[in-house]
């Protein structure tokens, strides 16, 4: 059996022709080329048309197809919210590719949902039952799996955690992406440090060999591995963050296993150690003893990964109803 | 179509026989007076023993049973952990149960997965198939439905919300119950209170009426009543907590509702739409429009109905299967 998997991201997508054992027969990745609205749109398409009718499938072709998309997938509308793709406020995605593939059965699914389900699938959440996906690059968000399903919410935004607070003093500013992430997240690593550098005017640090606007989250790593100050500052409380959002997503959720991935994990995966430290202060005792933190196995293929996973899964329950 | 749900709570056993339309048929509150480990289990084999022989329910017997735990049911061990029962680190209450109602089918449940399911059935989350039951009595703890499934985590201790975290600075105090149990369940406004009185010395209210060791909660709240500015400072204080938490159960779940309840709500009712107040400043902003903050319809009924109700969908998912 064959399912195919589509990544969307915001600059690229990224396709794959998976067996059911996560096996690998076809992928490539296509940049979207500025494309925008409803081109995105046409180019999934026609990518699913050439999957469809590619020779080498013919004996085995994709009988289920999964979508991950960078934002929203309203699930009983089929319509997506990606806020990095222009024009798609409430996109007919499911409609467009659905006429395309007949009766083969399409889902749309958030990539930090297909995230968790990648790396239960082939990466380093096999097995587990209850997993998390802590995604951390520009925003962050979060994929949960609980006892084998994805969380969803009633309407289809659950894993908000860049919006988690930690009672820091209220600022305009965090109306627009929430307490955590404008902490923690790659953005604000370097707002953060950008911030530190207005202060600390006595600082001659490597952070001051580019203007201040242009740093960047790797600029306070690679600072860091050099033993800089202020990138130590910045990041050790970037540590204490992730080790309370990972405390009380153990201490909610019971889970198996928190992966931490995107962009800032990344060169953020040697910290998981210092992470699991400050949780193990905060969390339930019990839940904190029994969840294993680890990085992504699969990195930016996790959410092409995910996707195909859930294509399988949809084939599965039809099956099993 | 009957099903028997059974409480047990700290002090007392509440027991109920209902129709699969929520109706009580029976209902009666045994106290536990005093019984411990053993003595604990064979009050509840009674209950389920005169249930089942009753002449009354001949016509229509009790067809599922359910038992709300003030713990951990391990639900694959078929144990329960209840600090507040001598003995009941690991008792077996399942076989013990089993072994009385031979092909009866009985499923354990912790109190706070009840106190949800109860508000579902009968109470004031009727309809939802994502809310959340935040419990604040003694201690604190959430039961969580996700898309009509409770919520277990992956060694049935899920929902120990009273280990949230609000970066307080740490205390080895918070290592007993969590930061968010340690400042605003009913133990830790007593506590609280009981700091500011010692380093308060100016201060003359009604609080001062008592030996500082003995007032609780309830004190508190009256005072509040009152404008007592002390009871005033540690309730605030208190909202400010109880928003923040609900504001990150928000942003996780994207739920329908949120119930609070415990004895704390009860008298802290009033201040739910401070709550919302609070949480609309920290939360996911989609989520928290869409969410509905309510006190328990049921209050302590909510556990009986909530066993009763898990009862019934362990014969529905029975059918189904």
């Amino acid at each position: 059996m064959s399912v195919l998997g589509i990544d969307l991201g915001g600059t690229k997508l990224r396709v794959a022709v998976f067996t059911s054992e996560a096996d690998v027969r076809h992928k490539e990745n296509i940049s979207l080329a500025g494309c925008q609205g409803g081109q995105v749109g046409s180019l999934i398409c026609h990518q699913v048309r050439q999957v469809i009718q590619d020779e080498r499938f013919v004996q085995d072709p994709v009988q289920s197809i999964g979508i991950s998309v960078p934002g929203i997938s309203r699930t009983r509308e089929g319509t997506v919210w990606a806020p990095n793709i222009p024009g798609w406020t409430d996109y007919p995605l499911l409609k467009e590719v659905q006429e395309i593939c007949g009766s083969i059965p399409v889902r749309i699914e958030s990539d930090r949902a297909c995230y968790i389900l990648g790396e239960m699938w082939k990466g380093n959440a096999r097995g587990a039952k209850d997993a998390i996906f802590l995604a951390v690059g520009t925003g962050i968000g979060a994929g949960i799996v609980a006892d084998g399903r994805i969380l969803r919410g009633a309407n289809d935004i659950s894993g908000s955690v860049g919006w988690l607070t930690f009672n820091t003093p209220f600022k305009e500013a965090f109306s627009a992406c929430g307490d955590f992430e404008y902490h923690a997240s790659g953005t604000g690593i370097a707002r953060m440090a950008q911030q530190v550098l207005a202060e600390e005017i006595s600082y001659r640090g490597q952070l001051r060999l580019k203007p201040s606007a242009e740093i960047s989250s790797h600029d306070v790593f690679d600072a860091y591995a050099k033993n800089d100050p202020l990138a130590i500052r910045v990041i050790d409380f970037c540590v204490g963050y992730w080790g309370m959002a990972a405390a009380n997503l153990v201490s909610i959720f019971n889970p198996e296993k928190i992966i931490f991935g995107g962009g800032v994990f990344g060169p953020a995966a040697e910290f998981i150690p210092a992470i699991k430290s400050v949780a193990l202060k905060w969390a339930q005792p019990l839940s904190i003893q029994q969840v294993s933190f680890e990085a992504s196995a699969l990195g930016s293929d996790a959410g092409v990964y995910g996707a195909g996973y859930f294509a399988l899964q949809t084939i599965s329950s039809r099956e099993k109803s």
